[in-house]
């Protein structure tokens, strides 16, 4: 397969290329910037990769990327998957967008959680959300790669929504995140000496993950009304913590509920549910899985999931790579690292 | 004033010591310790102090230090105080314990939830809750100095439960601390590999902590059934922030919510309530402060209370001196940081 | 005293504010900022300071500031100081200038190594080098407070070169410091995303203390010829190591070199020689000690000396402190930690 | 290929053991562990890996891995593999040591740095020192993995020394290291408060890697004398930089020294010689590479040299891969990583 990859300055599209390398079905990958007017090198375009100058990067082309490529990457900012979108999908050319452009399925929800103008109704209409350990995409060619907070939440949330055991307006999400989550750009918040050693919640009820989360958990269960979620940034560079709890109906026991979480993961190679424990966020960095484990209170009736992924992975290029997996009928694991690179 | 301390190898001891030092109506620290039988150099007894050779630390006798000191400081682990209490009840000599042993009310309480016997019912009954931000004491002798824990929950949850703006059943605490909350001894947990870049839940529904803050939240409002609790390591030497979701009853709104905070802390020399923003960890390190921020989300009707301490100041040691303070009448702020030392 | 403070946003700034808070001969604090017009709340100046919005900043005036103070302390960037000293040295006005614009005696060297203007020779001529540890300053008004790697490193140095006991161009210095040390203003090496999990050697041979530390070696000692000198990032806030290499001249022994040591700093309060260990960082930081360790090996004839300050105190708002108790004939260790407030 | 591995409980047997489940010419890991009676779930013996339960651990049988192995690792601690090798050896069966047992040629220098009793001289004589970049191993079959700090220094001399550029007796290496190479043993230096923001010197003169660092390069040059090598811990998981100083000869400038490194590594393919910076480490984490840097004082004479690698792949489990892949005529770099997974 040939790759095109657009984005290599951000964090998302530095790890795809880093594990696209590897892909073992993989035999090339293109990479494309908007600000070029002739072939670069690499290097010079992103300083952190190719030290030994081979690699090149290529000036944009819609027309150019169809020709050469299978499939296209789009790790671009919010807004520039909107602009780019089109040519790709009037010519049902595969594209997987990491970015939160396609996610949502109204142009007004976008624009209120965005603060700026998206896709049209028409173009959403035509966009696939590929949470990918919940369901198998064989035929949708543009993709909305989900959210990093909103794959750990979804993965912690779908056994209990899907099988409606706990009060619909009972859930409250207090997830946590490494800063790579908030990306490259400098700002006071992502400063060492602010970010170090401390611990900083951020977008109080306001994170754009939101209305993407709730459009999923309602898709699965209509009665769910709302959603309580809290972001915040710890100091580490990978990895979310989704802590949620949930208040769970009368009736149902710890045995029912390991039960639907057994039932759902079974067959599900990147998630791995823990027998006793709870999982720490270094328990998956490096690696595409999500571990979730539970811990239900008879006391209070309220039931902590908590469910880690690392942000970079299967928050991001992970499941973006799941997702051309699943498209192009390869094997799901296919180039993903199943075990952290931790210890 | 003279002050005795036993419990100097631990983090809290240490603290104490050097905050002591620089209090302006302390003139001596005497230094005691369990198992020595003559003066011996502090610095071979805890090498990370006086590098110029000059204290003593002193063998314990607990006549000696009553007559030699005007209070006793414990920073000793779960079940020391328990066994060394007597003498100093008996003749009621000031007393301030850092640790658990006589929070709790009740013997068999202490026994579930740590694990070994503590004091008689008896003399849990001449020791005092030490909340000091809440309460004002002048008398009772045998100060129990709460949890860090507690005291950043309790101090975000009082005007709340004081005023009975919320469902009682509604209480759900997800806490964060730094490492130093984990104390001294070697871990897995504590390690620096497993720790760093890491984030970790312990202790799940099980933190010695729960029933002291469940004691002090049904003091004040006896309707509260139950809480719960959760409490994780993050990657930071001090701090805890501790994340309050409370659903708010009907009719309650944003505007009733700030002017309890306000009513309640507007004496209040170490609180600072926060306009806006909600706090982060860094904004108290250093200081005896308990920073306060409010996210009051209408769609779902829960409210996030953010409350921020330095556990090894306001959660242990800054908070025994404010005790001490009290007790003796003294200004409720000398000799303890009004501002962090951070950036 | 009341204190004049110029510089409040910067991290060196910051910290001056909270020492003085604490010292015991200070009873006003005076806050001055260039960009003010009027009467500012500090809170609005620097939000990391004052949540119970109290304090003011005052307009900047040189007039009024001599009027209403005892000292000035200026905490600010460089080639400011330079503009704003006129009016102090006129009226020979205690000024502690924490900037590198008065700590060279050659204008053309101060342009080479800051690379913009600084004060005229003239001026410089009336600055005095404050390495408090090193010198009791009761005269001299106009204080240059030394850089933080420089202070490390001449610490070590000084019994070294002072009792010619080195090859003289023999010296190297691998110098690490934590973040604070790189400023508060963003930059890609400053981001967390860079800094954390990694170290970054920075400014290789082109440091602007070289000159300031040369300079102080070569009046110890004439025949020192260069310094090598190198400068790197480590993941912290607050700290600096310089590892310093010299090679010890044929005849000398372990028993001379401490013997030197012992000598020079047998009466310095802050100066700490460890007997066997090299020391840590942290036994430094939360005090304004500097800890030196010693490791000679025979077999290579090169010494290593290991030197630790915390940067913002010894090496910026501590040491400037310290100047000015000297200055004012106070006590040296006035409103100065003598004990690190770590673990 | 059939792979045995002993040692999945360290952190280099499991970072092997990652990285061998991408090699493409790898078909079977089968582990081994001294302690087991028989087949027990690998996730038993080491809780970090295989949340799904599939893989087996083996008790450990000399005889059986040769029969079902076509190679073995031995990620043991010191003294282990000593006891293990003699049927090996017997044999002529490929094992790479990744242990510092073989790696030295005089049982009297292995029990001087390492305190214990290695191999015998007849055995030593069948080791073969495997520094994977600078020599190509074909034929020999005990391989004794070079350590981690001898990897990063013995590449940032070799061309110094080889071509005799620099005064023989000058060469100091100040290197730093993260604290995966301190092991997962429990320790106080090694505990999150002791570790975190702080740099700590250790083992000083005294380490291990010393003895094999100088044999080398008295092998590549027998006109140096001596080493003068420190060893330091910073507060990072992984990564370590060398800080190399050395004393160019006369009449060498800074066009001859890039020139002998060009030469010197202009195939290999994990070694980046960078053009004006210097490395930082995190351009190496994750990766198998090595990163040198140059920085040549004229007017001190001292070149420093920069050489960062990730210690756990280059300076261990990597390197060990690499020398595999020699061994059996496989591509250099299959199944080792070539970019960072880092930022």
């Amino acid at each position: 397969m040939k790759i095109a990859l657009v984005g290599i300055t951000g964090y998302a599209g530095m790890q795809l290329y880093q594990l696209l390398q590897n892909h073992p079905n993989v035999t090339q990958i293109n990479i494309y910037q908007h600000d070029l007017s002739q072939k670069t090198p690499l290097w010079q375009v992103n300083n952190r990769l190719d030290h030994q100058h081979l690699a090149m990067a290529l000036p944009y082309d819609s027309q150019q990327i169809m020709a050469d490529n299978d499939v296209l990457f789009l790790a671009t900012s919010a807004g520039i998957a909107t602009q780019l979108a089109q040519p790709f999908l009037d010519q049902d050319f595969p594209v997987i967008d990491l970015s939160g452009d396609f996610r949502l399925k109204e142009p007004e929800t976008y624009q209120k959680w965005y603060h700026k103008t998206g896709p049209t109704s028409q173009n959403l209409a035509h966009s696939y959300y590929g949470l990918a350990d919940l369901n198998q995409n064989h035929q949708q060619h543009y993709i909305a790669n989900p959210g990093c907070y909103a794959t750990a939440t979804l993965l912690g949330l779908a056994p209990l929504v899907q099988a409606d055991l706990i009060y619909p307006d009972s859930i409250i999400v207090d997830a946590k995140s490494g800063l790579s989550g908030a990306g490259k750009s400098l700002s006071t918040s992502s400063h060492y000496l602010r970010a170090n050693e401390n611990m900083q919640v951020y977008k109080a009820n306001q994170h754009q993950h939101i209305p993407e989360i709730l459009a999923q958990l309602q898709a699965w269960n209509p009665t769910i009304p709302h959603l309580q979620f809290m972001t915040s940034l710890i100091p580490i560079d990978r990895g979310i913590m989704a802590s949620i709890y949930t208040k769970v109906k009368p009736g149902i026991g710890q045995a029912d509920i390991q039960q639907a979480y057994q039932k759902q993961y079974q067959a599900a190679p990147f998630i791995n549910l823990l027998d006793e424990d709870l999982p720490d966020i270094k328990s998956v960095v490096g690696s595409n899985n999500c571990n979730i484990g539970l811990a239900f209170n008879e006391k209070t009736g309220y039931l902590l999931t908590v469910s880690v992924i690392d942000n970079m992975l299967k928050g991001a290029a992970g499941q973006a790579i799941q997702n051309m997996n699943q498209f192009f009928h390869l094997n799901d694991t296919s180039g993903l690292p199943l075990h952290p690179n931790t210890f």
